[in-house]
């Protein structure tokens, strides 16, 4: 794939750089990978020293910073939104890859309901009474039990498996491998054995949401596992049943949340964090990589460790750790001089007393 | 769905309230979620205030409690139980939504053993040398590689991979991407590389076991792993080769145990908790969310944190740990403190001597 | 099967015992569980005990080591290897069991490039411009997407997913469930939402690579997520965009790597660990399970815990937590002594003046 610099530069809303008008850009790639022919992208001004060595025909930088000579520079007041515009000019992927038309090696149930341009792959199954909105793509051996609603414009990797009952909106993007509404995991203690607890609710996904590779969302045991608008899920996490998280939250890889469980909007996870059942963790709250969360988060706080607290009290306790070493011997020498002023107040006294 | 009062009520084992027997309930729902017609439940005394609230037709509630007047409350000696069973009743999703009979469109190994009532989806694969038992449904897309023996009504749900050689039980519910007898993850290294040991031995799951959706069960070295009859395992967790599982244990989701390790019967798992190697789990312990066991864990005993320790002194030594900020001021003053009582001996001394 | 033990002791290169040559050899098993015509191993002498206890017929025993008597030993320099070759003599698992030929219910592209004896199971579905190198097992149900090269002699387990344009090299091992070349997880703020970023880069996996069931490889942003020659993956890892892991590194069950990290080769990493983005991890390092590593780790290092830190120093600061109750005794114990220190003093001060 061959782009005029100037055109790249009419997508990003700046000027073409002089003279540079019809320079051919072929690829993207870091300032450190890059050869002829591809742009990179600068967004830290701490790295600006690799300009000088990349072999990047052109870089998106900051605006306002300097640029050593030799090297095309394009500024952008978000060099970052810039490149990622560049990076959808490049991107030659398309949902045709995963399917295209409806396959007839799909099972389509005679009673579900496709909209127009409905993309479904081999191997695809799709339930009786299930709908699937215009523009949407279902991978080959992805599997969509009865009654689920899917809505339109969304794109289902291969091998996911899609229960019954759910609710899934426009736009969502459900990476391969992915498992929405298995059942919620509760069993009743009852004659001695683990009575399984009938998992009646289903798994709704608003509009927007994302979905990462073998991630799992348990249907509610009753009324509804809810993912909201714009929230992005990576990889492996696990959501369980009865779960409710808002609007445009972001949920990095693995991490793990329990049962009835409340996040807010605008929340950030780090992987691999977890959460215990039953709690309220605040809108626009951060929680770091691997936290165990045991209680409410407050909106707009920051925790990490385990038990998770404050970030600032984390660090601060990590640090305070550290000097319990020293401390202890700290404390060894100091009673050994109140030992040793003892001794002598003691016999002092004696003294006194003689 | 409709159902009367009164038939709840017999189910339950208790006596319809008077005038109310002929009352129609149409859902299950939370006492918040609860709209006109839902039946709900209070098990805990402390959530008694959302009764005046909840507009919820029925609620069942722990007997001899206290009900505020205008809302119809159901006493069970056991209310969790009474709820598990109302929901049992309200639980109209079908096996014939996962497969129903043998679809035409299913590889069947002329050489597998099916027994009556078996259902198997499109697109699964039925090795040679399988035998399935009486009433077992098989998801779509679902492969059960040769010499897999599965038991009488199992539930094996769409996009399940079982390789060869497994050993599964009756009534075993195998959710959603699950992987059971995949390699143990073995190598030896060998002039300078890492030399794969073959995994010959299986997988065996007794009877009612449960297998969370993408969880993956490792084939033994040689031997057996095995999850024995009724455990309950949550989403996303690994089991590594040779792994003993007793009765009755429940795994919650994202937890990983390392090969070799044997886990008593009743023990009780949380989320995302880690097992080295070779290790003991004793009958009836309770190992808490997050935590790292790397040594053995007696029976009867409740374990957390990393590395893992007694319930008891980990909480100790977090609450110890946050008294070191503290503490480490306390010493600061005091060694400030013996300082200036040790100069004040010295001049003593001195005075005395001089 | 059963084999002579002669050919077990040329195939390890010993000498048959004396007299035991045609002693019939019928499986494997551990010391513990072996029953009559199982052959077992012993690498570590502190087991010697279960020697006499063992119902096997023949031990792999470390050259040099006392036998007691009325046991077959067989003493090898390296008792392991020679047990994994005894493991490969037994292993009568085979491909064929996965798929054989080229199944006319599976889906290949009229572009696609097949070489020889390459066997694609039922349902499984090749794109457009794949190629599959001589001798590749590709599994039911699993989908690769257009684009994809697929080296010789590699064994793909079922319902796996492979996406488009990615690089696998020769005798590569994916088990079920794997997805490889998922998207990165990458989004820009921009108003008010989360922009997806398109993620145009590919997966590639080297020579001799083995990828666990249910692992998760996502593709770069741009350029190359890379797995080095001869690296093993266990089981539900999640590797995030950008990543980069040396050769013959060993990763175990449920690990976390975060965009960008580059990870050396010979590294070890323990299940559960987990890794911020845009680290480097040394050559030839240690990670401990569960770790949760925030900073580079130089080359030859050992780090575990939370932050990860030289283990080491995770050592010496658990233990030094666990004195902190006593100490906070100890220092609350000091303080009394040094006020009553302090008002002796004064005291003697007061009278002194008085």
């Amino acid at each position: 794939m061959t782009v005029k610099l100037d055109r790249i530069c009419a997508l990003i809303g700046i000027e073409a750089p002089r003279g540079a008008a019809h320079l051919s850009i072929t690829g993207v790639a870091s300032l450190e990978d890059a050869r002829e022919g591809d742009i990179s992208f600068l967004s830290n001004t701490r790295y600006r020293k690799y300009l000088t060595s990349t072999a990047a025909s052109a870089v998106i930088v900051p605006s306002g910073m300097d640029s050593p000579p030799g090297i095309i520079t394009l500024p952008a007041d978000d060099p970052y939104l810039a490149f990622v515009q560049v990076l959808e000019l490049f991107d030659t992927r398309s949902r045709g890859d995963v399917a295209r038309g409806i396959d007839d090696r799909a099972v389509v149930s005679p009673d579900a309901v496709l909209g127009a341009d409905v993309s479904i792959g081999p191997f695809a199954v799709i339930g009786g009474e299930v709908s699937i909105g215009d523009g949407t793509t279902i991978g080959p051996g992805t599997t969509v039990l009865p009654g689920t609603r899917i809505g339109g414009n969304c794109l289902v990797y291969p091998n996911v498996t899609i229960m019954d009952g759910c609710l899934i909106g426009d736009r969502v993007i459900i990476h391969a491998g992915a498992v929405i509404g298995s059942d919620g995991f509760g069993f009743a203690p009852h004659d001695g054995r683990l009575k399984k607890i009938p998992q009646i609710g289903r798994v709704r996904l608003e509009d927007d949401v994302e979905i990462g590779a073998n991630t799992c969302i348990d249907r509610a045991t009753f009324g509804e596992t809810v993912v909201s608008r714009g929230t992005k899920l990576d990889n492996l996490i696990q959501i369980a049943h009865n779960v409710k998280i808002g609007m445009s939250s972001v949920l990095a890889a693995q991490v793990g949340v329990s049962g009835s469980t409340e996040i807010g909007g605008g929340v950030r996870i780090g992987g691999q964090a977890g959460f215990a059942g039953h709690l309220n963790v605040g809108e626009g709250s951060s929680v770091g990589a691997q936290a165990g969360v045991t209680k409410d988060v407050p909106s707009g706080e920051t925790v990490s460790g385990y038990p998770a607290k404050t970030h600032m009290l984390a660090m601060r306790l990590e640090a305070a750790l550290r000097q319990v070493p020293a401390l202890l011997k700290t404390v060894k020498r100091q009673e050994l001089r109140i030992e040793k002023l003892e001794q002598i107040i003691r016999e002092q006294e004696k003294k006194h007393a003689g």
